[in-house]
C-alpha cells in the first residue's frame, strides 16, 4: 500500500490528524527513566502505548537516536509502531538532501532498514535528489517547504519572479515531483499564511504541520488555512507538549491526556 | 584546534587540496573483500592507508554507513583517520538541516560521537539551523551553496533581487554565519563559472569542491575558478573514482595511484 492510501485510511481509522513526534531526549526523560538501562527505547514504547489510538501517525526524529548511538533502539520502536499502531503513518523525520547517489543509500535506509512509510526530504539539491525515495516501491516523501523555525525565513522567503521560495517548491512538488511518487510538503503551523498559500498551490497534498504545541502555532488557525477540500489534509505533528507534559511517574498517562487535548481541539476547529 | 587552523596546518603538512570521500558501497567492492566480515570497516581501512599521505582531507558519507547498519564502523574509522592521519581535516558528510533544538542532537551526534572536525549542512531552514554546529566548542560548519548535481539548478539558480539564491546562501554564510563559527561552502566541480562567482563573494572562506572524478568537473578549470588570494582555499573531493579504481586485489594500490594522479592534477594546476 502507498503512502496516501495509507495516510487515507488512517485518517479514517482514527479519526484524527494529530500527529507525535518522537523526539527522545534524555535530558529531558521523565525521573523514573533517568539513566535507566534501554531508557531512549521504554520512554518511547511508554509514549506509543499512550497515545496509539489518537494519532494518524507517528514521526521520529532520528537526530535524537543517532546522537544517543540508539539506532538499534529506532529500528525496534519502528517495528513496535507497526505492531502497535498498524494503521499509523510512519514518517522518518531526517530530513534527508544529496545527490542521487547518496539519496539512493538514504532511501534504502528509510524503507528497507526502518520500514517506513515516508521520509522527510529537503528541496535544496533539487529533483534528482529526491528522486530515489520517490522511486522505491514503497517510497513516498515530505518535502520541506516552509519550515516552522525562526531563521526559516532567510532563504524560504526570497522572492523570484514575483513569489517566494516555498511557493515555488510547493508548484514544483505538486506539478513535477508528485507525478513520480507519492509527495507531502512540510508548512510549519507558526506561520498560517504561508500555510494558505501553499494549500494552494498543491491541491489536495498532504502538509506535514510541525509548530503547534512548544512552538506556539495555533491549532484553530492552522486548521482553517491548511485543510484540504475534503476537510483533512494535514498531519499536525505535536512532539515535546506531549512527549514532556509531565516529568513524574504519570508521563505516559498526561502525554495521553495532552494528545487528547490537541486532538480534539483539531476536531473542534474542523467542525 | 578550530576547523580553520587545522586546514591550514593540513594544506602545509600535505602540500595537497585533494579530499577523498569514504563511500563505502558494498555493490561496489573490490572481488576480495566481497560479502566478507567486516567488509565496510576493512574498505575503508585500506583506502586510508593507501591515501593518508596524499590528501588534505577525508570526507565519510554517513549515507553509506547508515544504509548498511555500521555506524560503529563509522566511529572505528573516525578514530583511525586521527590516528593515521592526524595532519588531516575530517568531515563528516551528513548535510544536516533541521531546527535549533534538532540540529543540537545532530551537533552532538558529529562532534562528541563521531570526533569529526566540521559538517557538511543544508541552508535552506536558515540561520537557527546552523548556529548548533557553529557553537559547539570544536564546531564548524560547510554549507551547502552550489552542488554538483544535475537538479542543483532547479532552486539554487532562482535569482531573487539581481542574484541567484547559492550567491544570497555564500553572502550570509561570509557576513553572518562565518562570525559565530567558522564556515566553508559546497561548491560543485561541474560548474566552473558558478564556482568563480562564489569565490569572488566568499573572500578566502574554504570551499569543498566535489564533482571531479566520476561527475565529470575538469581540474584544472576547477583551480583557476576556485583557488583563493593564497593559491589555496580549496579541498577538490574525489570518491567513486578512486574507491573503485580497481575492482581486484590490488584496489587499494589502484586507489594510490588514482589519488596521487589527482592530487597531481592540482598541483600542476596551482603552479
Amino acid at each position: 500500500m502507498g503512502f496516501f492510501d495509507q495516510l487515507d485510511r488512517s485518517w479514517r481509522a482514527s479519526n484524527s490528524l494529530l500527529c507525535v513526534g518522537l523526539d527522545p531526549d534524555p535530558a529531558k526523560f521523565p525521573a523514573p527513566l533517568d539513566g535507566g538501562h534501554d531508557a531512549v527505547w521504554h520512554f518511547c514504547k511508554e509514549i506509543v502505548d499512550a497515545t496509539a489510538d489518537l494519532v494518524c501517525a507517528f514521526k521520529p526524529q532520528i537526530a535524537y537516536f543517532a546522537a544517543a548511538s540508539a539506532e538499534a533502539d529506532l529500528q525496534r520502536l519502528c517495528a513496535y509502531i507497526r505492531d502497535r499502531a498498524p494503521h499509523a503513518v510512519l514518517i522518518l523525520d531526517a530530513k534527508r538532501g544529496d545527490i542521487g547517489s547518496t539519496a539512493e543509500q538514504y532511501a534504502h535506509e528509510a524503507f528497507d532498514r526502518y520500514e517506513a512509510d515516508v521520509v522527510t526530504v529537503n528541496p535544496y539539491l533539487g529533483g534528482d535528489s529526491v528522486e530515489p525515495f520517490l522511486a522505491h516501491p514503497r517510497g513516498g516523501a515530505i518535502v520541506l517547504c516552509r519550515t516552522s523555525n525562526p531563521g526559516s525565513g532567510d532563504f524560504q522567503s526570497l522572492v523570484s519572479d514575483g513569489e517566494p521560495l516555498y511557493l515555488h517548491v510547493a508548484r514544483r512538488v505538486a506539478t513535477q515531483w508528485n507525478q513520480v511518487g507519492p509527495c507531502g510538503l512540510v508548512v510549519g503551523a507558526t506561520y498560517p499564511d504561508e500555510l494558505r498559500q501553499v494549500r494552494g498551490v498543491v491541491g489536495d497534498l498532504p502538509l506535514l504541520i510541525p509548530g503547534v504545541g512548544a512552538q506556539g502555532g495555533d491549532v484553530a488557525a492552522t486548521v482553517h488555512a491548511g485543510a484540504d477540500s475534503t476537510g483533512l489534509g494535514m498531519m499536525i505533528n505535536s512532539s515535546r507538549a506531549i512527549l514532556y507534559a509531565s516529568s513524574g511517574d504519570d508521563f505516559a498517562e498526561a502525554a495521553r491526556g495532552a494528545a487528547t487535548v490537541t486532538r480534539n481541539e483539531i476536531r473542534l476547529a474542523i467542525g
